[in-house]
């Protein structure tokens, strides 16, 4: 009999999810229905796809989303964040499993007892991050204690990047995903974390400013910021006792002191609306953020805001980004300074059709084991196709789709809102992934603790 | 026939306030009556008053509530900003006038149209800043252009401040009223102001680094930094075509430097609560913003985050603090760095009984008469009597008792929710209060524009 999958949402990260679970069509007896608002946008190769049926699917019609829903055997939402509870309702409603790659939001997890008593899968993070993260760190964490070992430190790392070979602006930086979020990255709350023992609180202005640093071989240096969340997951790793948590966003060396000047500007504000943007020159963009002067330059002003000096490498990058252009419109009605921001980057950092994107993910463990400190290193790069077959849509959509074909095969079984933390979801989607090239490299290093200096080494 | 005034609540800046009603009393045949959820709390010479009766009042007893101010012509609201809206209710339901020293909060706004059609006057924003800033402003503007000038520039600063003689710390600051308000100001949002035409935006975490300078004489120098809201009564004062409008708050020279520190570690944030704040040292509170060391002192840490010299006077100003300090304990569960910091600054910054507060108020106006550009500066300053007798008391409280003996006494008389920037209010109120010792200095000078460093001049 064949299995009917609902895919709703058919965005950016979904070419690797549709490709994967068409190709899989015939062996495991699918048949796919993808709804989206805007399904003139989607390949012909997927339209006419015999095991595969495309629809117009405008979520906030109730009664569409329903007739979408209600025949299929499982449900994946590739949505924006914000809009999984509508589909979710649908799902308990209907009866049918769920699948996302976004962060539990309160509302979903609050449907949970009801997910349980109908005996429902509603799987969620597994993406990348959150997602393969999850799988990878737990499987670590896993197998550390089943030797015996005792947790003392788990830190984690991801970033979306641009891969070597089109690595070729002075941020080392273009867009791979959406750009609004990565403007927007470590606002809405202080960043908080457990290094040693010790609680630490990073506000959103300092965030920049307070980089590690990693060694990937291969791939030469990156640096980390912290993410917000860094604790949450303490409980559900089972890392009550550890001294030390903490998760951040990976960048190449340099970029964190450079966004940092648009920090420090309040350029990245999405609070409030500038007056009269649609006209606004890249330059007066700038000079809204500094004080006012009948005499001095833009560029000396800023230089002067903040002390940049003269051969400072930061200059370039933003040279390189137009910033003092007086021709260069924002071009945008009543846009938020993040807004016209976002537009500034996106001359630059738009990935170009051929360019390929990198993911790069680095996990440390630190541990005791019969007396003694270790430490274990876990890294992962995937390098991108091209613009549409995206390391990020390969390692978001993948873990998606795989999980999708485990819970219609009853390889995934314990029902309830979920993240994959448990070995029952972990370990196979992690093996099928390695085999798909998604593989991480594991490091024993020596125990350092949290101490990026070495100076107790 | 007597006039009933129900005071609703009897806090900090209500000394002055009942004072100036009591000795009116007679005269005007007044009967106060006073109403405050710990009427314990205050003083014997009042509770004992002929002309003046003091009841428990708990607002969130809707009934009390009703009693108290259904059989009164006119009622005062002297809580919490956010508590007035309670009282504007019941006003209008039982047709009763209000006065609060409080800023129009946009539900108030709404009851408007209500407001006009039972012909009542509920007077806001008729204190210190808001109040005597609103009115002392608009009487020089109107002047201003009665003599056919047309408005350029309006700058308007104001602080709370201690007294030369008790003028005894580093940060020549003490708390003069609620500390809490002191702790989060600059905070909920951008700066926004327009200089010389131009839009200016300031984010908060920058916002203690772009002071101004002024002078008042026999008083010495002093610095202001940008208020929220700016702009907010463009429209209300007409100056919609004037170039530059700033509004501010005022310190002594130094303060804002120093108290970036806490900006820039974080610790002013009020959005979280922290882990073990109770048991936590003043030293363990900052080195929560710091960066993990195995080896470094929470001294040598902060001096390197914040780029502090060695010879920086800022750095006395902490140890003043004794922010370092490893035994002087927060001793509040659950509490927000804003909280933990506001008791590290309470031990040191509160005013002692005999010691005597300053209000300071600058307002600068440029302007265009017969085609030539002038300049007037209009300064402020009022020194307190005691603890309980403040300036901030006297200036806040006194606006507020002579507006409801204008109202009882049918000289202001346009109905409706506002402000007092209409000659019918701010003039006879202006002129009471400069009989009290509340007058200005006015100076004329030269028109520089904005234009802190005269480079043009």
């Amino acid at each position: 009999m064949l299995r009917k999958i609902m895919l709703v949402g058919a965005g950016k990260s979904t070419s690797y999810l549709i490709d994967y679970l068409l190709k899989k069509s015939d062996e495991e007896k699918l048949q796919l229905t993808i709804g989206d608002i805007n399904p003139k946008s989607i390949d012909k190769e997927i339209k006419t796809h015999p095991n595969c049926e495309v629809i117009a699917l405008d979520i906030f019609n109730d009664e569409d989303l329903i007739t979408s829903i209600k025949d299929s055997d499982i449900v994946i939402s590739m949505l924006p964040a914000r809009f999984h509870l509508m589909v979710a309702k649908v799902c308990l409603d209907f009866k049918k499993h769920l699948v996302t790659a976004s962060y539990v939001s309160p509302e979903i997890m609050a449907m949970d007892k009801k997910v349980k008593q109908s005996g429902l899968i509603f799987m969620n993070e597994i993406g990348l991050d959150p997602g393969i993260d999850h799988m990878s760190a737990m499987k670590i964490i896993d197998s550390i204690r089943h030797k015996g070992g005792k947790m003392l430190l788990f830190e984690s790392f991801c970033g979306g990047l641009v891969a070597p070979e089109h690595d070729n602006n002075l941020w080392n930086y273009k867009f791979t995903w959406n750009p609004r979020n990565v403007v927007l990255a470590g606002q809405g709350g202080t960043a908080k974390f457990i290094q040693e023992g010790t609680y630490k609180y990073i506000p959103y202005h300092r965030l920049f400013r307070r980089t590690e640093y990693f060694e990937i071989e291969g791939f030469g240096r990156f640096e980390g910021y912290a993410n917000r969340d860094s604790l949450n997951y303490r409980e559900a790793y089972g890392l009550q006792d550890a001294l030390t948590i903490y998760r951040g966003t990976m960048r190449r060396v340099g970029f964190s002191k450079a966004w940092n000047i648009f920090v420090q500007l309040g350029a990245t504000d999405d609070s409030y609306t500038l007056e009269n943007s649609e006209n606004m020159s890249y330059r007066e963009f700038i000079n809204l953020f500094l004080p006012y002067s009948p005499t001095d330059s833009v560029e000396l002003k800023l230089r002067h805001y903040l002390k940049i000096e003269q051969d400072d490498i930061v200059w370039d990058k933003l040279l390189e980004l137009n910033l003092f252009d007086q021709d260069k419109r924002i071009n945008i009605p009543n846009a938020t300074p993040a807004q016209a921001l976002q537009k500034i980057l996106e001359d630059k950092w738009t990935l170009q059709e051929v360019e390929k994107d990198m993911i790069v993910m680095y996990h440390k463990f630190g541990f005791e084991l019969n007396g003694e400190k270790k430490q274990i290193d876990a890294k992962l790069v995937v390098i991108g196709k091209d613009r549409k077959f995206t390391a990020m849509a390969k390692t978001v959509g993948l873990p998606v789709a795989i999980a999708t074909i485990q819970i219609l095969n009853k390889k995934i079984t314990s029902p309830g809102v979920q993240i994959p933390i448990t070995k029952e979801v972990y370990e196979p989607i992690l093996q099928e992934l390695e085999e798909m090239g998604i593989n991480f490299k594991e490091y024993e290093v020596p125990y350092l603790g949290y101490n990026p200096d070495s100076v107790m080494s």
